[in-house]
Formats: C-alpha cells, sequence, structure tokens
C-alpha cells in the first residue's frame, strides 16, 4: 500500500516502491513497528526465538532488519501464551527490529507426525513429546497474534512434492479459504496498526492453478502477499517460472515474499521477478555443517587443504570473521566441535547473504541488476 | 622478581606487587609481552584455543586479560607444529591478551588412557583416537615453546587423591627432579624475554612433603611458581591448609599460581594466603550445565520456577546478558538446547568471575580484603 488511508488495515505499516529496475526488480521499503526493511530483504531464520550461534547484538551489528520465527517451534516450546504474557516475542527475545512468523503449517506438514487434514484444520503429534495438537486458520492467527511479529502468515496446505493436478489443485483451494477465515478472524481479533496479515498464493508446478489462486487471493485484498510451495525439489527454472507467473497477477503497490529460498546466486533471479522479500535457512544451517559462502563459491572448511591455511574465508569479505580469524583457526575449530565454529561460521555467511542483498539494492538504484547477476552466477556458479 | 636486573631469565616480564592486605593478599601487576595482567587474576580456561561459546572480541570486552589454553590438547589437536607455523598460538587463536599454557600433565593423568610413568617421562594415549604419544619434562617444554604462551608450565606428575604419602613423596620427588630438567631444557632452547616458566610445588595433602618441595623448587630459582595437585577432593579446608603452607616458602617477589581453582566463594580465601593467579572450569563448564553464578548464590537456569521470570539473572549484575535478557528466555533457550543457552549463560558466568576478582583487587587496595571476604561468603554460602 503506497499510503495508510488506501489500506486502513494497514495502519501502522508501509511499503513504497522506490525504484525499479528494467529486469522487473524493485528497490522499497517497509515501513513496520519496529523499524524499516530495506527490500529486497533477506530474513535469517530464528526458529526458536533465536538465530542458532548469533546473540541479538550480532543480528544488530550484522544489519539485520527482519528475521523469520518459527510458529510451530514457538506454539510448541516455549508456548505463545507464555510469549503473551512476558510482552510478545520482540521482548521475549530482546530484538529491536522486525519479526515474520509462518503460521506453523510448513512444519505441522514437514516436521511432525501428521495425523489428519481436513476443511477444519490439521491434526497432529508434537516432534518433541509426542502430544496431539490441532492447527486451524483461526487457530495459527490466534498464536501468531499472540507472538506479536510484524507479519503474521496465514495456515496454507503444504504437499508433497511433486504432486499431481488434482491433488494440486485440491489443496490450493483450501488454502485459498483458509486464506479467507484468516482475514475473516484477524479483522475481528487483530490489530493492523501492529501485524500485517500475509496471504499464500499456492498451486505447485502448475502455471494455470498458481494464476487462478493467486487472482483469488488478491480478492481478498491483503496487505502483502507470499508465494509458496516452492524450492521443494522442482528445479530452480521451474521455481522460477512460478514465481513469474504468481507475481506477475500481484498489486505491484504490496510487498512481495517468496517462502524458503534461496542460494546466494539465485537471489537476484528472484529478485528480477519483483520478489521483495525472502527467508532461507541455508546460510545458517550449511555454516552449522562447515559449509561458507564466499565471493568465489562455498568452501567446505573441514577439508585438509585448509589446515595450513592463514586467510580469511573469503579475501574480499568485510565481516567481523574475515576482519579476525584464519581458515586455519576455522577449521580446527570445526575439527575440534568447538560452540566458536558455528558462531563465526553462521556470523560470516549471514553477513554474506547481507551483503548481496546490499548490492542487489545498489545495483537496482542504479539500473543495473542484470550486470550484477550476471557477474554473480559467472563467479559462483 | 621486582626488576629484570635481578632476574635476568625474566627481561620481558615484569613482576610488582603494588600493596599488600592485612590478610596477607597482593595486589599486584604482571607484565606480559602481551599486555599487564592485574593480580589477583582469574584466568577462563580455552581448552582447545578457545573458550568455549565466546569469540575473541566477547572475551576482550569482558576484560580478560589472561586466559589458560591446554598444552594436552593442543598437541594432539591441531598439533603444535602447526600452531607455530602459523606463528604460534597468539595469532592462531586471534587473541591480543596473555596466555598461559600448562604442561599438559594433569591431561594426561585425568583424561587419556596412561600407560606408562617412568622418571624419563609418560607415555599414554589420546583420548580422540588412541594413538600412543610419549610426553618428557623436555616434550611438555618443546610443545609450550612452539605454542608461544607467555607463562609456560613445567611437567609435574599428577596421582590420584588421595594417596598414601610414600606414593605422594615419589611423585613430588619425580615432580622436583623433572621440574630442574625443564629448567635446564628451557635455558636452552626457551627465550625468557618471550616466555616465563613456572615450577609447581606438589606434596599432596602431607604438609611437610608440601614444605621440603617447596623449599626445594624455589632453589632452582623459577620467575613463578605454581602450587599444584590441590582442589581435587581434599577439602577446601585441607586446600587452603596446602596452600598456606607451599606460598610461605615461596619468595614474595615473585607470582604464586595456585592451579585449578575455585568457587567464587573460596577465591577470597586463596587470595588471603597470597595467592596471585587462579584458572577453573568452573565458570565456563557450568555454564554450559545451566548452573549460572549470582551474588545470591548458584542458579540453575532449567528449573520451572524460571519459566516466567522476567528478571535478568542477577539484577545486581552489570553484564550484557543480565542488561538485555530475562530468565525466562535464558531458561526457554537452555530447554530448546540452543546454542545462544551456552554463550550467554558463558559470558555472565566470566564476568560474574572478574567482577568478583575486581571487587577483590579494590578491597586489597583499600586494607579491607576480609570484610569483603565475610560479606561474600555470607551471601554465597
Amino acid at each position: 500500500m503506497s499510503s495508510s488511508a488506501e489500506n486502513p488495515e494497514a495502519a501502522g505499516f508501509k511499503f513504497e516502491v522506490l525504484a525499479t529496475d528494467p529486469t522487473g526488480a524493485r528497490l522499497g521499503r517497509l515501513t513496520t513497528p519496529h523499524g524499516a526493511v530495506d527490500t529486497p530483504a533477506f530474513m535469517p531464520v530464528g526458529t526458536a526465538a533465536t538465530v542458532k550461534g548469533q546473540t541479538q547484538q550480532d543480528l544488530e551489528d550484522l544489519g539485520v532488519q527482519i528475521l523469520l520465527s518459527n510458529t510451530y517451534h514457538l506454539y510448541l516450546r516455549p508456548g505463545h501464551e507464555l510469549i503473551r504474557k512476558l510482552g510478545g516475542l520482540h521482548k521475549f527475545m530482546s530484538w529491536p527490529g522486525a519479526i515474520l512468523t509462518d503460521s506453523g503449517g510448513f512444519q505441522v506438514f514437514s516436521l511432525s507426525e501428521l495425523r489428519k487434514v481436513s476443511d477444519e484444520g490439521v491434526t497432529f503429534r508434537s516432534h518433541l513429546d509426542g502430544s496431539e495438537h490441532f492447527l486451524s486458520p483461526e487457530k495459527a492467527l490466534e498464536v501468531e497474534i499472540a507472538l506479536g511479529a510484524d507479519i503474521v502468515m496465514v495456515l496454507d496446505e503444504c504437499i508433497e512434492a511433486p504432486s499431481a493436478e488434482a491433488r494440486t489443485r485440491e489443496a490450493a483451494a483450501r488454502t485459498l479459504n483458509w486464506a479467507r477465515r484468516s482475514k475473516e478472524y484477524f479483522a475481528q481479533h487483530g490489530d493492523p496498526a501492529r501485524q500485517m496479515i500475509f496471504g499464500i498464493v499456492q498451486g505447485g508446478t502448475y502455471g494455470e492453478l498458481r494464476r487462478e489462486n493467486a487472482d483469488a487471493l488478491v480478492e481478498l485484498d491483503f496487505p502483502g502477499y507470499a508465494i509458496g510451495g516452492l524450492a521443494v525439489g522442482e528445479g530452480h527454472a521451474t521455481t522460477c517460472e512460478m514465481a513469474a507467473i504468481a507475481a506477475s497477477r500481484l498489486p505491484a503497490e504490496r510487498p512481495r515474499y517468496l517462502m524458503g529460498v534461496g542460494k546466494p546466486e539465485q537471489i537476484p533471479d528472484y529478485v528480477a521477478l519483483g520478489i521483495d522479500m525472502m527467508d532461507c535457512v541455508l546460510p545458517t544451517r550449511s555454516a552449522r555443517h562447515g559449509c561458507l559462502f564466499t565471493a568465489q563459491g562455498r568452501l567446505l572448511i573441514k577439508n585438509a587443504q585448509y589446515i595450513r591455511d592463514e586467510r580469511p574465508i573469503d579475501e574480499s569479505c568485510g565481516c567481523a570473521v574475515c576482519r579476525r580469524y584464519s581458515r586455519a583457526y576455522l577449521r580446527h575449530l570445526y575439527a575440534s566441535g568447538e560452540f566458536l565454529a558455528t558462531i563465526l561460521n553462521t556470523h560470516h555467511n549471514i553477513y554474506f547473504y547481507l551483503d548481496i542483498m546490499r548490492k542487489i539494492r545498489d545495483a537496482i538504484r542504479f539500473g543495473k541488476l542484470e550486470k550484477f547477476r550476471t557477474d554473480l552466477q559467472a563467479r559462483l556458479k
């Protein structure tokens, strides 16, 4: 929304498109009650109200403006009511920046022992203790309202990939129905000056379904839109094709979030499709497995070739880790199973991702995203 | 030594006693090639060239002036020759402050599968891969010279506690013989402007043995002295009794290091005996088990009573953790097995220890250690 008058439901928020690149990429700014988010933005994942291995001060130092936290995990532990009583997720984890929570749907369908899906919702068992729980669109929002993230997602049905068209159509229809109920629940119980609710486009790898689903979702008039169910094994070209179809049907003045992406070299592709927000566990999870991103590609720090290597991870990187530590030391820490390996590796990888986003925003500003993409992909592929 | 002229072997170092308290406690300053160390000093343990869960910047922010690293671990992994080639331990781990390395003896006798002890040295198997190694006084120093710590310890024979007097006497005699060989080796191969070598008083819980051993060790004229083989189950009163006997025989103008102590409430007792340096895994290891030190005693963060507790760990603590995070959040992190639990708990506990040392130094300066001790022990016991 370009002004709050145009969309009274999102009075506490503002999304501005500041520049557009010939590729279609957008430079923007999303204003939230917890600060501005420069877009295109990458959101590090803080599953259990912590980005694994980083202090909140580290995240501030890295320039993180928004992070993602997982409703499924926080609902199970420590519980959304506890977090609500303690003043909400920002206060609980002492994070002054913006937060987005997913709906818990993806984890229910991937992590838990799934019991039964119906139009009403999903019954599942906790991966922690086997206890039975029920998640409906309304319940997901009840939890997300209690958590108090700046951006909340509607519950969607996440299906196995690939799925047949009929199955995909059924799930997309259910997700659309759930989006309608979510919007109604939020209108009654939510506060649009405090939280912004995003609908999610589904439709698997079927272009026509994606188009129909996006059009119907836009009819519901969400202040922001996500594109879900992609980057789950369908191949990068298909991801881009589906994201392009969905994005082309979404209103230009609302933020667009492509869920669960991506690899560093793929990010400019998504941005070129007009995507404004992304999240992925790749930088943080890879770090814990000793996989480090550099301007020349990935580096597996456990490899013997780094035993005596006095260079930083990436000689062109300005992060606190590259300014202080050698590959030899980082290899030693990783080989010894030391906590500091995770701390330093994670710090570097998040910096690497955020640095790409900074460079992407600069490139869009000057209409040079295509050149940046070509250069990046030539180096990283 | 009060001046380098008095002890040419330690030209790069200086130890000054700046004030003495009625208890016998000493306020001092140990100058090293890597900065000054205010004494009495507590040395956090950085076993594998890292204090578990803290970055080197964290340690600087905490005001750590000296840390201890374990020769046994670094010898086995990544190897002392590698560290020497990479410029020594300070450069390897990017630590600008002072470092003390133990001799590896304690770990050989406690961690490894011990094969055979003779006057020549110790044959043992690595706890990592079962490989066989031989450690002699000369070899320990060869490793420690390669590592390049500011303070290096001689190899000592560490025996089970309690041990009979005859066995203790035998080990103390062997340790003394090893100290003599260590001194000779260091005179030939070491650089007293770069490293300071400490002898170690042994003698178990036998006062007469402690006295004899200390006197004989002082004859060898080390620039600093440690007291070893204590705080291994003999009870605090006996620890103090033995430390007092040993300390009373050591030259007043040389630094005294009581190895492997202690609990927060015990520290003033050791300081009152004229101890200048201490090390212990207690703050860091306890942190990893969720045991946090406070001005009112220990707090087990996993306990259910902290689930909704919005207070900091310690309301009187000025550390970065207490200024930002609640017990409720820290409990959640610990219960969830998150890395951040170790990071934050360790930071707080080290701060707590260093804060006690700061207060102890202030108390000595004003001749008030007895009052500080009484107050601290009343709170913590």
